[in-house]
């Protein structure tokens, strides 16, 4: 045979061959995300499986941008949903062959512990976001009056509403009270990523936003040691000056330290070993605050405002893009997850009494200190239904009641119902309301 | 009082409320630090902890580069065996205030899962740095002639020899073949890792490495497959062909249809989404890599050099900077507490001895084929002593004879002390080697 015929021959088959390969790799992949699904495929290799799978649920929010013209978040809060473990016993059985852990109602070991996972995915995720969101904001903007002003409102009504509504559909003191400390929650993170998609963040009413949750946070941990010390019996001050104290110095205090922080980030160039002192700091700060029963998100966010005066700013946005990619989608989603849609269908009537309720007493409220502190009626409406959302903030209160046997199952689902709902429902209405100009 | 007076005496107390509000602070710091240490705090917020320190520790391990002079991977090995449970066990009980759930012999369910989060974490640190030395390497230098000389001399000695050694020293058919199989392996992170701190990845002995064990990472795998195999009893080829076949089929397919998913993302600019589809696909091909039992880091490392021929390389290489950064050092710590301290003593003999053979049956016929591609005499001894860390592929082997009751405890102790041993001598030789010139 001459080298013609060779290359001749050679030319022909190569993409054939190349063909088969192709194939038979579909064919591999194939049989591989088969098995991964419906077989038994050990957890530490599985969690590989779990993460691709969520980010390319985080690719579908994206593309929800450019086609539905909706905001991902929202997208992959329904997407959670639509994969929680309720929704599945609702008959959609042949979507069980999902791979997510969390729709299997009676989860073996490993399982709960891939679910573990993920959650500490998704809470990295939320401290993520709102430590960048404080890297945008400047100390004084928190504690301003106005927004002073639209966190007390935003407390003081929804608590006495929720107590008397309790009341008076035939509650005891106990729930009553309970339920008014889960109306004060506030959690404006779904808020803040729909205000940050339309670049609306430096806005005034966003920056008011943002200072009274913060605020609120603080307000509602007094309310929530308030109603614990009180349905405990035992009516003493001292618990609730304790928690007083222990977050006016944890903020104060922080905020202080923070600055020979800064002093010593800014000294020299930004080297890996400062960038993970930053990372260390932001966790560091999300741990104290939970610690004290405040959010993570809220130390979070404090250990932005306070990197807001370094001059590595730039770059600790930039480098901090792929923890944000990868963890905030999967808070989003496992927002949804959370979903039961059960307990919505069976406890209807007072879910939806209680998560109009819970609107009204945020947006009215909040919406008239805004219209006080000289915002349009328009950017007065979008900060009450901004501050609307009750999210992990009113779970964690649900879960304490429930916990502390102060709540039945049923007062607790019919509370974290309301927390979620208030938390889906924001992200559409501001949707609309801001699209409309 | 006159306004002068006011404001002179507001000059003197502010600093003073400054300084105590900064002791408080101080304090509370302090008292939550002690209790995180000794007391019961809930696993989920305990996590925040657990990262700022292993950050924390990966802080000390940059200063160690400047200090120290060492690379800081090694330091963290180091600090990581220090913290392991067999070491707190040598009667350093007092280091036993240490936070990190590891040292606990008899964990709760509750550390399991912590201890679970950060070995996930580990690995995605590995795969991570794979994947990004992947980012810097060309497809063409892999499957090069040398780089196939080299692994197949890193494999045949090897596994003669430990068959050998096995044999003489009086052991099984079974066992011999398992320590042959387990002395094959390749786990060369420490070495890549080492060679980057010096900025040492694009001379062509560490080209031949990485191409090398790559390829090794295939011959491994059949040298495991055939050894179960034929310590099963039943001699059957077809399980062979099988391994051999998915694997080829993985390697040669992947390559081929990573150039679609490069046309697919240059076609635009880098955005979210398509950020978020490089992620997918690193973790993808490292699942795949996995689930057909090569390792993840090597389906990492594939992806690694696809994404080489993107556009986006330099945008890749950035906004993964956070990523490598957390979970990195995590890696490195966790190898450092996988030692077993206890039986690094009881069976110091045959470990060190296994260790000596482990090291010269890499160094010598790696070394030999790296003198016949053409490198130095220097080049070629690095080649050879960066080929020698069994790691984590060796630990597979043995936790596969353990499991399948071929290996004892012992056995499996001996020959896992022996892939840490390797992995945690090479970087100080290859420090020392490098820094003479």
């Amino acid at each position: 045979m001459a080298i013609k015929d060779i290359k001749e021959i050679s030319e022909r088959v190569l993409p054939l061959a190349a063909l088969s390969v192709l194939l038979l790799f579909a064919i591999l992949i194939l049989s591989i995300i088969r098995t991964s699904i419906f077989g038994d495929v050990e957890p530490e290799k599985h969690i590989y499986f779990e993460i691709v799978f969520l980010l390319l649920l985080a690719v579908l929010g994206e593309l929800a941008v450019n086609y539905l013209k909706q905001p991902s978040d929202m997208i992959l809060m329904v997407l959670g949903m639509l994969m929680s473990a309720s929704f599945m016993q609702l008959g959609f059985g042949f979507l069980s062959v999902l791979p997510l852990p969390f729709q299997i109602p009676s989860a073996p070991p490993d399982i709960l512990r891939m679910e573990e996972i993920i959650h500490v995915f998704a809470q990295l995720g939320a401290v993520i976001l709102l430590f960048k969101v404080g890297l945008h904001n400047r100390i004084e903007r928190i504690f301003a009056i106005d927004n002073l002003v639209v966190a007390f409102a935003g407390v003081v009504v929804p608590f006495a509403a929720g107590y008397l509504y309790a009341i008076s559909a035939g509650g005891d003191f106990a729930y009553s009270m309970f339920l008014g400390a889960a109306l004060t929650a506030t959690s404006v993170g779904v808020t803040v990523a729909i205000l940050k998609e339309f670049k609306m963040l430096e806005e005034r009413f966003a920056q008011i936003i943002i200072g009274a949750a913060v605020i609120d946070d603080v307000l509602g941990l007094l309310v929530l040691s308030f109603v614990i010390n009180i349905t405990d019996g035992a009516a003493s001050l001292m618990p609730l000056i304790g928690t007083f104290v222990s977050a006016a110095v944890f903020l104060s205090g922080s905020i202080l330290a923070g600055k020979y922080f800064i002093a010593y980030l800014d000294r020299k160039e930004m080297s890996p070993r400062r960038f993970l002192m930053a990372l260390a700091f932001m966790l560091m700060y999300a741990y104290l605050a939970e610690f004290i029963k405040l959010s993570a998100i809220v130390g979070a966010f404090i250990a932005g405002i306070i990197l807001n005066q370094s001059r590595h700013i730039k770059e600790l946005e930039d480098k901090t893009y792929g923890l944000e990619m990868l963890f905030m989608p999967i808070f989003f989603i496992s927002l949804g997850i959370l979903v039961d849609v059960n307990a919505l269908a069976t406890y209807a009537v007072p879910i939806l009494a209680l998560t109009v309720i819970a609107m009204l007493t945020k947006i009215i409220p909040c919406g008239a200190a805004g219209l006080w502190a000289k915002l349009k009626a328009k950017e007065a409406l979008l900060l009450g239904i901004g501050m609307a959302p009750r999210g992990e903030v009113a779970l964690i209160v649900a879960s304490i009641g429930l916990t502390t046997k102060v709540l039945s199952v049923s007062e607790y689902s019919i509370i974290s119902a309301m927390a979620l709902l208030t938390t889906f429902i924001v992200p559409p209405i501001l949707n609309m309301l801001i699209k409309k100009d």
